[in-house]
């Protein structure tokens, strides 16, 4: 493998900030489990001793953004100091240098808020190697030579179903006309479908004014949020589908609403919409469940779509093992960054399952549309049965948001993973610093965390919290 | 339903400390994914408007308890200010509340650092609700009626194997014949087996010491940690096999260390040395591989034993499904407490599969004996192919430390879930202002994280961090 030479060499600090927008008050974002969220992120900067920086986001709702800060800060070690072509050369090495610190790995391990921390430190490294490669993410895998892009990739846990070997294989079969599908994402695009139209939130009224403002716009396919109340359900799903008739795509999207059973019922129900799948079903963490969903609901011609909330590339293996999933949905950073949905991409290629990302929140459609290029130029070599999720909110606080072009992501040109966020961005919204938050709590919108008595008691003296 | 009267009526604090051992210095608990743990907590009290008190812990190995501290804290309002009646009333929707808070979901769901939180919280509520009974944890459990039990339980993504009608169903069988298991729980107790003598990091002659003087004391059953190299496992194996005669038994546990195909060929490998079981072989996330590993190795003779990183109910249920597991080690505190825990139990009844809990750690012995103690006297109404995992170290640290005789556990009388520490152990160990840290310290033993410089930056001013 080609030993690269970086414009910068050497890790000098890390920055990480809890980032919060007020969206529970419009109630975006809104389904049947998550009636109120505030998208989030937490935001690392990686600083080197250049002037090249890179920015990692990893996504979440408001609350509980405060621990992914907290992990970031206790991972942030395993970087810092480090030289880039340490960290490069063998990135599947300090992956798991990341992933399987001895002590941090037992409050996880590869789950939850750890892997949340470190999606958001390897996503920064990605759009820094990019940045100092002066490449959009999507081409400088684009032009990682097999072996490099294989060697990225922690394969433990894996092997059983994918080996480096294959991976390189699979790699080099899709080498022929590469060029001509790079063209065509510069200037075609890669195929996108809405959800801003969907949120259990929103009125009658508001559906049918977004529905229409999107069709005018050429959008074909929709999806909706449901799993809170079935005749509601039913109600919502006819009035989508009278509105944007039968030429259009319908998919619903219960957020882990159900058991295994009452998926199966209620998904029966709601068949007659013609819903092409029902995303999220029951818990992420439910691979026999799913299988038994997708068995049950495939002569109702209705697909199984999950991976937002998928924790690691061990379940998307045995979603896929299992023929559980229809519809593969990585996340950019619930998994542990880009070196392990890199992995995930490959094992979904093996199993012929499409990937269709998970998109929307803060920075995610910025993030996958990188992925779902390079899958597309490498790996897949079709769009056939996928499409990139896309919600136009909050892009207005990216320096390079995704641009969309006749319901197209259009492949981006600027150096880096597009996740950097303007200056003014993070000054306003850094909660609870930030001046709009300042300004949500003056209005009582919100209640100021620091001016509540903690519900917790403090056991220290004084003179130690003071040495803090 | 009973409704219950409880001598406090209301919470009216919560205080929680992260609390570290060094025995990373002795190499206690070395296996070969934690080559170093510093065996830790999350100490949580739970304080009334009377002298009751809850004491409740989250087991953890050092760096990272911060963040599961830090998660306490964010969950602490959920219990808070709230009457005992209304949590214990409907402890199943309590329970839900603190698993299912609608942001902070987002950063779990239900696993990892937020589900341990959870834990230390969950389990401070049943040591206080056992003590405003004067009961030992176990005895209230047994005390209570099949219908108030189940009414603990959240069904949530296990309706599909059980119902709770069946498990009441379970219960209420069980009855006839309590008396007497309960007389033997207390006269006898519950049979151990050790693992102290096994852990990577030791010699052969401490091995060889300890292994000798555990069968003096009459144990018959030994645990050994193996995974890091092959040629070192046979030679330790049969060291052990050959101390311990054919006639006592002998476990190994490769603590995920391993891919699928690679502990079928380990374990074959190991055979000839006639493990009882293999604990842990891969990750814990990985079904289909453990159901896999279980099939190749039956012919064997070797069972699959594994749960103290199963993250919730959702993944035992389907290594109960898959028929992964030939023995299920629920954890007192990587499941969301006491709750979660009882489910696990009757999944494991229905399935067949016999519970041996995870123990050692700190704290896990004390917790453990009144589950298994309960399933003895309610659930299974067995001890056949049956123990409880026993590591006699950090036990001094307790007020009433689990207690062994002939090797079996005795049914603690003590009122409570046997979680409280002593207020020394506290002050001596609360890392990092804890008397014993500053030593080691100064010793230089261990760096002071508080004279170190953060790898990170703030970005703040310092007029907004000092509003903190």
């Amino acid at each position: 493998m080609a030993h690269l030479t970086y414009n910068a060499s050497r890790i000098r600090g890390l920055s990480v900030r809890d980032i919060r927008f007020p969206t529970s008050l419009q109630c975006d974002g809104s389904d049947a489990i998550h009636p109120d969220p505030d998208y989030s992120c937490a935001y690392v900067i990686i600083y080197t001793d250049t002037d090249f920086k890179g920015h990692g986001i990893s996504f979440t709702i408001g609350r509980g953004t405060e621990l992914v800060v907290a992990a970031v800060k206790s991972l942030a070690h395993l970087v810092v100091g480090k030289n880039l072509k340490d960290i490069y050369d063998d990135f599947a090495a300090t992956w798991r240098t990341l992933t399987s610190e001895s002590q941090m790995r037992w409050v996880g391990p590869e789950k939850g808020v750890i892997h949340l921390a470190v999606a958001a430190i390897v996503n920064a490294l990605w759009d820094l190697r990019a940045r100092t490669q002066h490449k959009p993410l999507w081409k400088l895998l684009v032009d990682m030579e097999p072996e490099e892009l294989v060697s990225c990739i922690d394969f433990r846990y894996i092997g059983d179903v994918l080996t480096k070997e294959e991976a390189v294989e699979m790699l080099k079969e899709m080498i022929p006309g590469k060029e001509n599908r790079e063209e065509r994402m510069l200037s075609r695009g890669y195929p996108a479908y809405t959800t801003a139209a969907g949120w259990l939130g929103y009125s009658n009224e508001k559906i049918e004014g977004l529905l229409k403002q999107f069709m005018s716009q050429g959008w074909r396919h929709f999806k909706l949020k449901v799993g809170q109340d079935l005749e509601d359900d039913k109600r919502r799903c006819q009035f989508v589908r009278e509105l944007i008739g039968e030429e259009r795509t319908l998919m619903v999207d219960a957020n882990q609403k159900w058991d295994v059973d009452q998926a199966v019922s209620w998904m029966t129900e709601l068949s007659p919409y013609k819903p092409l799948w029902i995303e999220e079903p029951t818990s992420p963490d439910d691979v026999l469940g799913h299988a038994e969903i997708a068995k049950a609901l495939k002569p109702l011609g209705i697909g199984v779509a999950s991976g937002e909330m998928f924790q690691n590339r061990v379940i998307f293996k045995q979603m896929l093992q299992a023929g559980a999933i229809d519809y593969c949905q990585i996340d950019s950073c619930r998994l542990g960054g880009v070196n392990e949905v890199l992995a995930v991409y490959l094992m979904a290629k093996k199993f012929n399952v499409p990937v269709c990302p998970h998109a929307g929140g803060v920075g995610l459609c910025e993030m996958v549309q990188h992925l779902q290029i390079w899958d597309y130029i490498c790996v897949s070599g079709t769009t056939k049965g996928r499409l990139i999720e896309y919600v136009d909110h909050l892009s207005e606080h990216f320096k390079t948001p995704s641009k969309i072009t006749s319901c197209h992501y259009i492949a981006p040109k600027v150096p880096g993973y597009s996740t950097e966020m303007w200056e003014k961005t993070l000054q306003s919204y850094e909660y609870p610093y930030g001046s709009q938050w300042k300004e949500l709590f003056k209005e009582g919108k919100y209640r100021d965390p620091r001016t509540c008595p903690p519900p917790w008691v403090e056991h220290r003296e004084a003179g130690d919290i003071t040495q803090r």
